[in-house]
């Protein structure tokens, strides 16, 4: 039996980690300095990291399987912005000293789980000990035909303007989680709460959308921040139309009964959905590639040229907001 | 001016990163989600991430430009481990929120430096608040020709053992950074103290000895577990003639005068210098590869059938140890 309190960092990598990366012959068990992987011709590489601290990108007190498989599906996410496949990924973890097995064993099992979900492998990481809150980093990689990245940087004017699935429930969702719209029911609360928790990397639509719109990103800041940052570095502007916003029915509930603020949905970040834009001709493909794979998109709007995101209510007037996304730092 | 409490993420990026993202076309100005890298055809991805915790890993006061070149350099050494070219990084930065533009400024300033010296661009980032202690993480990116990568699996018995450089400068530089070795010189000090903060990956080494060696690491948690790590995965075992082991004028003086422990040297870790095996045919062409790079490089013992490390006195007698190196976790 193992003393939780001895737990080596070499036990550590051997029980619960090295198991993840049993599937990259390139990552040697975890027993090297550094992993290799060989990318098919004609493919480059595309990577991302991006860490979370606890009580600030995540709850202190959540399931670690949880904390893990939404470390990395927001790193994911950014791999299915670029269009790109995922193939494998690298974690550091700065861990309080009194972790012990039971932790460890969730949290491995959340990346089990959802990179067997996503199909990618450990290849490498790093653990050590901390004296304040948690802080978990993870890299991961992936491959595209060169060349072919959606970047943020090719919106054109009269592109449409599309996002898929439904903005808002992170936002909605982080707020029931801290006990907030009691007035809505269990199940909405739940379902809110699920899409905070676990984010839902869009990473097959991603790749089919290669070739087929001009920008892209993954909403992370809110939908007016990172479309205003689409706007920003392709050198043009935005207008959306604000009955046309993908909300869920449990968002739409909120809404209704005034427990939320159309801003928190618009403003509130965290949806890892995949903004984008597209030029006319393409809107057949694209609602047929989403078709295919089962996910919804909806066109909110279109690329203009004068700068700046400008949401228009119903009569067709535009709506002002305090704050236009999530401020990280 | 800016009032470094109204920095925000953004501005971070623009200012301090983004500059040591230009030669990197696939890093998009750090505008993306994500990077992309091609690699040449024929070549291999060689990836590894390491991440230093305030207090834990460097000590807190340190110059941000020295802290942000260790931590570049120990994921530097870790691709010379492997005979890598360095390509490129991402770094992920949990930092407290009074954190403001001389910070910053001196943590890029030193990045820059260090990525000139070792030809590698920074490629995308992530910075987060904490309301703890600092936590920097770094994943380094570099390539090998497919296949060629040096591991640390294919120690053979016969096999002399190499290391680089010197061996416990960094150990005893951390004592003296605390007030200790006050028996050394001024200057003795000084140059162990500078080993400690600025680790030399040998980059140019590792390279040069891609085809030579059967198995390589660089030196971290000290002479005697890492050559152990190399012996378990290789099914052997090493010995070490104590006296062979090389050491720096300082780190001489402090054993001569009984200030520092041969333990230390041997166990105390953070060397960063390449510590590999080779079949005698290789001897001419690693000291010739050595002597043109300007590297030193020592023979210390030899790669034995039985298993563990072990380290022969002047006598010919095994010597002991309480510890055999540094437990991260």
């Amino acid at each position: 039996m193992t003393d939780e309190r001895t737990l080596g960092e070499f036990e550590i990598i051997e029980r619960f980690f090295a198991p993840l990366a049993a599937g990259a012959p390139g990552a040697y068990g975890l027993k090297n300095d550094a992993a290799t992987l060989a990318l098919a011709p004609g493919q480059e590489l595309v990577v991302t990291t991006d860490l979370m601290v606890e009580g600030i990108d995540y709850l202190t007190g959540e399931e670690p399987a949880l904390v893990a498989r939404r470390l990395l599906r927001i790193n994911l996410s950014d791999l299915a912005a670029m269009g790109a496949r995922p193939l494998g990924y690298l974690v550091g973890l700065a861990l309080p000293r009194g972790v012990g097995a039971a932790w460890f064993e969730s949290f491995a099992g959340g990346l089990a789980r959802d990179q067997a979900t996503f199909s990618l492998d450990l290849l490498g990481g790093d653990i050590s000990a901390t004296d304040g809150p948690s802080v978990l980093s993870l890299t991961a990689l992936g491959t595209v035909r060169t060349g072919t990245a959606l970047t943020r940087g090719g919106a054109k004017v009269g592109d449409a303007v599309y996002v898929s699935g439904s903005i808002g429930d992170a936002a909605l969702g982080l707020a029931a989680l801290k006990g907030g719209l009691k007035v809505l029911s269990e199940e909405g609360r739940a379902a809110l709460i699920a899409r905070y928790r676990l984010p839902e990397p869009r990473v097959a639509l991603g790749q089919a959308l290669v070739g087929l719109v001009h920008a892209a990103l993954d909403v992370s800041d809110g939908l007016i921040a990172d479309l205003g940052h689409i706007g920003e570095v392709s050198g043009v502007g935005a207008r959306i139309e604000a009955a046309r916003v993908p909300l869920s029915a449990p968002a739409r509930s909120a809404l209704y009964v005034g427990a939320a603020s159309f801003e928190t949905v618009l403003t509130g970040g965290d949806d890892y959905e995949l903004l984008f834009t597209a030029p006319a001709e393409a809107d057949g493909k694209i609602g047929d590639a989403a078709r295919a794979l089962g996910v919804a998109i909806t066109r909110i709007g279109s690329v203009e040229a004068s700068p700046g995101v400008v949401v228009r209510d119903e009569r067709g007037q535009p709506m002002e907001f305090r704050t236009t996304g999530y401020r990280h730092f």
